[in-house]
């Protein structure tokens, strides 16, 4: 079984359709209660709704049962790091927000809704999403600014008693761990023996390295913007010096040339571009993940002269490693299973149940299943759901 | 033209019905846009929607044709005035919230969502939803327990450019006045040169006076539990004391029972009881709408035995006055129209509406059309929108 309809996109996107399909929004609201007769009508509304209300005020866990909150994922953003558009604000990243409740309800069979922030203060959307508590059973963050993002998401799992995260991060962690399962199986490589050299130490590139190393990876070493992360650099925000702690213990300086030389595997989650010759200059049969969009860090073109699996974040080349194939399974196994948090053991099941999905058709340019497959949404939260109540958040 | 199915409830509605229909809560989120191939994919999220949300950043006023928010209405509340049930909580009003929007989508074809909040402030109220402006297009009120709910309502229409309405204040407004048209035509009677009586000084009888008066009626008492409010009176708060400079124009004194002697028509929209010696001592062919619910203040077969025109808030009487008359169609107009608010002339445009809608088929036990009609929410929005033109707010 694969996806019904899994063709390729073989012309440009125009404008025209683009906005053709986004006018008017992306999300209706339905009624899952007939009202349709005046007995219906008693039921879902007065005066039956009372019944259903004073039962709850009396057992509050009653509301877990008989409202929709349990199942609703707040897709959250202040509009700070919208795609690659950057800080646009809320009102202009609710498209990509109502996009993403979408997917969730297509891949997860889950309801949610946008709420975007007309604030960037993490105190005060904080504060907001705990007044709103009641109105939701967890939180997608979305597209909020590294390093603001990392204080934001552990202060929200530190106030809401829900599943909590940050899919720019633990979304794209996953589906990386997912696709170096994928493309190790193909090639018979170890992970505990590899290299990998993340570019970027924003959202994704600092949950790559943490996925990466509580998997088992042999080395990370991460380079930004300045060069390789490493303890000895000056200036390094909080987030970095503790990723500097735990990654690059070869010791190694300099900057993404010097990073990548002998390297087994490239992350590219950043816009800078890397050359031909820094993808030749890694080992044999090296793996090159340029995620980034809409122009990856190397064309895949170009990378596959020299490695022997290429992946990108675009549906338009093989190999798309795209976060629709673990953010909806995600959050429904940790709803399903009544979690109240999101643990490390969680993602990593997720990330093994998409690269299982993908085992029995495995090639070096199908190292992930499509993000279309019906399957892996329910595999993920089967999964997910499973490890939260071996790690007793359920 | 009448609903489809509008026969009477026959049996007790039983707590398994009820219960079971609410389980899972009573609204579901649906996808307008495809996601059923790459192409539909990358349309509707990356990198498709990029372009969308590069259009808002550049100008504002797109996202009103472009995202869902501009005809989303948030259902919001703090739970301190539930149905009959009082202060429950903002979980425990979630179950009426869902009831709410699934209302809005029947009989107005509009979006809701329910944000319940964890908090009473007025200021965080008002403060929640400014930070959440983005993400909704009008804000519905409701189940917020009076005075508070008065200064609430007036701080988020300065706070907000969007219609704002506290359904228990106006909804029930207009619906009363709706009815009395109705009644009045009927009977043949002038509603300037009636006295009204209204039993409660809450948001449902404040609402009530205001309409009342702006639509002319010759004079309007309210009666709390502390008997007719007047000037003279010590204590009121300051709602009451505004109150009690447009009303009781005659300077009665006393409680209700001062008040009704002679009056043409009782609104009660309060839990107390109105004795039938009461209602025999109105005047001839007095209107008595016995709002309160789930137990009216008079049954309406005891009134009946003396007014010509009887209501009440159940289904299983005749001459239901419910709110789901006007809401829909009110947030319905005002959003088609693009409106930034709701005026009180938008408010009688409704009642009008409502009124002609059962102008063809008047009778004593058929002052209001069904709830249930689907011609009111059409006639309500295209009245709500005209007037909200010739207001020029919108």
């Amino acid at each position: 079984m694969t996806a019904l309809n899994d063709q390729p996109i073989t012309s440009e996107l125009t404008d025209e359709e683009i906005f053709r399909a986004h006018e008017g929004g992306k999300l209706a609201i339905g009624a899952t209660a007939s009202l349709a007769d005046p007995r219906a009508l008693a039921i879902a509304y007065t005066p039956g709704v009372a019944r259903v209300s004073r039962a709850i005020a009396e057992d509050a866990s009653l509301a877990a049962k008989y409202t929709w909150a349990h199942r609703l994922v707040a897709v959250v953003s202040d509009g700070t790091a919208v795609l690659g558009l950057g800080d646009i604000g809320a009102s202009a990243s609710l498209p990509v927000m109502e996009g993403k409740a979408a997917l969730f309800k297509t891949f997860g069979g889950l309801d949610s809704i946008p709420l975007v922030l007309n604030t960037t203060d993490v105190d005060e959307i904080v504060e907001t999403l705990v007044r709103l508590r009641p109105s939701f059973g967890a939180v997608n963050l979305e597209d909020v600014a590294a390093p603001r993002c990392f204080e934001l998401e552990a202060r929200l799992i530190e106030a809401l008693d829900v599943p909590v995260m940050h899919d720019d991060q633990h979304g794209t962690a996953v589906v990386v761990l997912a696709a170096l399962r994928g493309a190790n199986a193909v090639l018979d490589k170890d992970i505990a023996s590899q290299r990998v050299v993340i570019s970027g130490a924003g959202a994704a590139g600092v949950a790559c390295a943490k996925i990466l190393l509580a998997a088992g990876i042999g080395e990370v070493t991460v380079v930004d913007s300045r060069g390789i992360v490493h303890a000895g650099r000056d200036g390094l925000n909080p987030v970095k010096a503790a990723l500097a702690e735990v990654t690059n213990g070869s010791g190694l300086r300099g900057g993404i040339a010097d990073a990548l030389k002998g390297a087994d595997v490239f992350v590219g989650v950043s816009s800078s571009k890397v050359g031909e010759e820094l993808i030749e200059s890694m080992s044999g049969d090296s793996i090159v993940f340029a995620l980034s969009n809409p122009d990856p860090e190397v064309h895949p073109e170009v990378a596959g002269r020299h490695a022997a699996i290429v992946a990108t974040g675009r549906s338009d080349f093989p190999n798309q490693i795209n976060n629709v194939l673990a953010f909806p399974g995600i959050f429904r196994g940790a709803l399903d299973a009544g979690a109240r948090r999101i643990t490390e053991n969680m993602k990593l099941a997720a990330a093994d149940a998409i690269a299982a999905v993908a085992s029995d058709d495995l090639a070096a340019d199908r190292i992930v299943p499509s993000a279309l497959d019906p399957r892996v949404g329910p595999e993920v939260a089967a999964a997910v759901a499973l490890a939260a109540r071996q790690d007793g958040v359920a």
